[in-house]
C-alpha cells in the first residue's frame, strides 16, 4: 500500500486537493480520508497526474541517437541505419531499449508502443525498468512470398516468446512500401487470433500515398478496408497524408492514428495530421515520440509541446488546445489499448506520476495541464508509478549511472567495429 | 582563477580533449598546459561549450506562463494581458525577471536581449543572478505626437537609470503598428547618439504588413530604409512576412533578424521566417524564446530544436542543419552584440556551460552538437559560469527555491487582485 498525503490531483483537467491510495497495483481511494499505509509520500507542493502514453517509438533506436542528422533520407538509411541494423544483436538491443525505458520514466511516460528487431530483448528492458509495453514483432515481406512465409513465422516465433513477459503484444507490419497485401491481410489474421494489435505506419509521406495508387490503382485506406484490416486492433503511425473521406472511413472502423509531430518535422514530411477533420470525424488519435533517430528525444512533455505548436501552426492558433495534446497523451491511447490507466479513477491502474509543483517551469501555476504541454520539462518529473511500484524516486532511476555506462561502452565498440 | 581540467571543449564543432584557464573574466588559456589555481574543476565526462545567447525576449512575462493560452489574439490581449499589464510594478517585474533569470541560467543561456516595462527592475535581477543582458526601453505612441514626446522623455530617463547598471542598453519602439515612422526615426538617432542598440518587432504577422503598405502605400523594409532605420544596430526579432528584396536589403544594411520559431508555431503566424534566402543573402540571424507568455518556455536548447525543425518542416529536410541552430544561438548573436563571447577562444569572455555527458539526452555522443541541438534539456546542463563567475553549479542556481517561493506568493497576491 501506497498513500499519497496532501497531494493536488488532476481530475478532469482541474487540480484538486486529495489524498490518494495505492493498493497491489491499482488506486484504492482518492479523497479526503484518513488511512495506514506501510509507505506514505508526502505530497505537499506535488501535482499527481495520470502517466503518459507514448504511442509510437522504437525504443531500441537510442542507439542512432545523433549519429546521422542532417542528411537526405535514402543516403542515411543506405549509407548509416540499414548497414549498421544488419549487425545488431540482442544485448545491444537490450540495453539501447533499457536506456529508452528510463528516458520515458524519468520524463512522465509510464507506457510504450514499441516497433523493433529482437523484441524478446526489449521485453526484458521494459521488465527489469518497471514500465509497461505493448511491444511488436516486425516484418517486412519485400513483395515476396517465400520472404513472407519466412517472416510470418519468425513474427509467430517472437510472439511465443513475448507470452513470456509482462508486455501487450503486437504484429507489425512495416508499411504497405514494404508489406505486400498478403502479408497485411495474414497480419491482421494473425492479430484477431491471438487478440492482440497491430502496429504499422500510414500514410507519413506524399510518396509512399501517390505511389501506392499508381501501383494499385486505388487509396491506401480504401484498399485496406477491402482486406478487413481497419478495425480497433490497428494502431496507425503517421497518418499525415490522408483525405477527408478516408479519415471518416477510419473513424467508423475505429482505427487509431498515432501523431508524431517531432518526426513529421525532422523528416519533413510536408503537412501535418489533420488533427481539425479527425476530431471532427472523431478518429481517435494518440501521440507518439517515434524512434531517437528521427526525434531524437522520446521525452513525451515536449513532445506534446511539439503537437500543440504543430497543430496551432498548421491550422490557425485556436485549432489546438493544451488539453488536445493531453489527452493525446493519455485518455485517447488508454482507450486504444484497453490499459484503465490515462485518468485518475478509483479502480483504475496505479500509473501516476507526481509533478514538482516548486520547479521553475511549473511556476507560476495558472493552468496545470497549460504548463504541463508548454513548459514543463523532465526536471518536473518528482516520481514515477508504475502498476503500484515506485520507479523513479526525486527524478532518479535506481541503477541508472550504471545503465548509462554499461551502454556507452557498447554503443563504442559497436560503431567502433563498424569503422573497420 | 578556475582551471577547468580534462574537459572536453567544443571548437569548430568538434569536442577536443583540453584544459582551459578561466582569469578574471576571460578564458586565459585552453590546451594540454599544467597550471595552478584557486579552484579546479574536476571536467571528466564534462563538455565545455559556449552559454547560448537568447536574443528575444520579454523576461518578467513568465508572470503570465500558462495564465491564458489557446484564446484568440484580440480576446487574450483585451481581457487578460492588457489589463493585468496596466498594474504592473517594479517589485513584480523584479522577481518575474529574477525567476526568468534562473529559468535561462539553468537551461544554458548566458546573455539575453529583453523587451519590457520597468528595465531597471530587470537590471536588478540581471545583476543579483549573474547573467549577462541588454535591456531596451520599450515604447508605443500609437501614432499620437504628444504621446510621442511623453514616451521618448521617459525613454530617456530609463536608459539613463540603466547605465548604473552592468547591462548593454536598447531602446525599443514596439512595431510599425504601434509606433509612427517619426518615433522610429528619433529611435534610430538616439541610438546612434547613445551608441547603443534597437530591439523591434519587424513582419510578425501577414496583417501588419498587409495594413502597412495600405496606410503608407509602401513596404515595411523599404520605409524602414527611407528613415535611415536600417543598420547594424538594429535587432529585429521575427521577421516573418519578407519578401526576398527586402531580406537582400536587410543584409546589405548589416540588420539583424531574430527566429523566434516556437512563438512563431504558438502563435499561427502562417509562415516560417525564411532562412534559405537569408542564408544566401548573408542576413545574420539570431534565436529568441520570445516571451513566457507566447512560448511557454525560456529554455533556448529547447528553441534549437524549435528553430531546426520549423525550418526542416517548412523548407524541406536538408534545408538546415543543428550547427545553423547552434550559431543563431551562440557566434551570430555575438557578432550582432559585439560580445566576445559564443565561442571558446583565448582572450574571450567566460561565459561557459559545462554540460554532463553522461546523461540520458547526452547518450550516446556520436555529435555532440546534433545531441545540444535535438535531445539536450536543462537536466544536462552541469555548470554555468558567466564572466568568470560560477553562476549554477550541479544543474542548481543558489537561492532558487527562495526565489521560486517568493515570486509565486506575489503572483498569487498579483492575480488574486485582478479577480476582486
Amino acid at each position: 500500500m501506497i498513500l499519497i498525503e496532501n497531494a493536488r490531483v488532476l481530475r478532469d483537467g482541474k487540480l484538486v486537493q486529495a489524498n490518494v491510495l495505492l493498493e497491489e497495483n491499482k488506486i484504492s481511494a482518492i479523497g479526503d480520508f484518513k488511512d495506514k499505509s506501510d509507505y506514505v509520500i508526502d505530497g505537499k507542493g506535488l501535482a499527481v497526474i495520470p502517466g503518459l502514453f507514448n504511442s509510437h517509438t522504437h525504443a531500441a533506436m537510442t542507439l542512432f541517437r545523433g549519429y546521422a542528422d542532417d542528411m537526405p533520407l535514402q543516403e542515411w538509411l543506405e549509407k548509416k541505419i540499414w548497414p549498421a541494423e544488419a549487425r545488431l544483436n540482442d544485448e545491444i538491443v537490450y540495453w539501447a531499449s533499457k536506456l529508452a525505458c528510463i528516458e520515458m520514466l524519468k520524463s512522465g511516460t509510464t507506457f510504450f508502443l514499441d516497433m523493433y528487431f529482437f523484441p524478446s530483448a526489449t521485453a526484458r528492458a521494459v521488465e527489469e525498468t518497471g514500465i509497461r509495453a505493448c511491444l511488436s514483432s516486425a516484418f517486412f515481406d519485400f513483395f515476396n512470398k517465400d520472404l513472407l512465409e519466412i517472416n510470418l513465422k519468425r513474427v509467430e516465433k517472437e510472439l511465443r516468446e513475448l507470452r513470456g513477459y509482462r508486455v501487450l503484444r503486437a504484429v507489425a507490419p512495416h508499411a504497405v512500401y514494404t508489406v505486400s497485401l498478403e502479408g497485411l491481410k495474414r497480419s491482421m489474421e494473425m492479430a484477431e487470433e491471438e487478440n492482440i494489435f497491430v502496429h504499422f505506419h500510414l500514410a507519413e509521406t506524399e510518396k509512399e500515398v501517390v505511389e501506392f495508387r499508381k501501383k494499385y490503382g486505388k487509396g491506401i485506406v480504401s484498399a485496406l478496408d477491402e482486406i478487413g484490416f481497419l478495425n480497433p486492433r490497428l494502431i496507425s503511425a503517421h497518418c499525415v497524408w490522408l483525405e477527408k473521406d478516408e479519415i471518416g472511413l477510419m473513424a467508423r472502423k475505429g482505427v487509431n492514428a498515432v501523431h508524431c509531430p517531432a518526426s513529421n518535422m525532422k523528416l519533413s514530411v510536408g503537412r501535418a495530421l489533420n488533427y481539425p477533420e479527425m476530431k471532427n470525424s472523431s478518429l481517435n488519435v494518440l501521440l507518439g515520440t517515434d524512434g531517437a533517430a528521427s526525434n531524437n528525444s522520446l521525452d513525451m512533455l515536449r513532445e506534446m509541446k511539439f503537437s500543440a505548436l504543430l497543430q496551432k501552426f498548421y491550422y490557425g492558433s485556436d485549432s489546438f488546445k493544451a488539453v488536445d495534446a493531453f489527452r493525446m497523451a493519455t485518455e485517447n491511447a488508454s482507450r486504444a489499448f484497453g490499459i484503465k490507466a490515462g485518468k485518475i479513477e478509483v479502480g483504475w491502474l496505479a500509473d501516476l506520476v507526481l509533478l514538482d509543483l516548486k520547479k521553475i517551469p511549473m511556476t507560476p501555476c495558472h493552468d496545470l495541464v497549460a504548463n504541463l504541454v508548454y513548459s514543463a520539462s523532465s526536471e518536473c518529473v518528482d516520481t514515477v508509478i508504475v502498476d503500484g511500484k515506485i520507479v523513479v524516486e526525486n527524478g532518479h532511476f535506481e541503477s541508472e549511472e550504471k545503465i548509462i555506462e554499461k551502454f556507452s561502452k557498447l554503443t563504442e565498440n559497436f560503431f567502433g567495429q563498424l569503422k573497420t
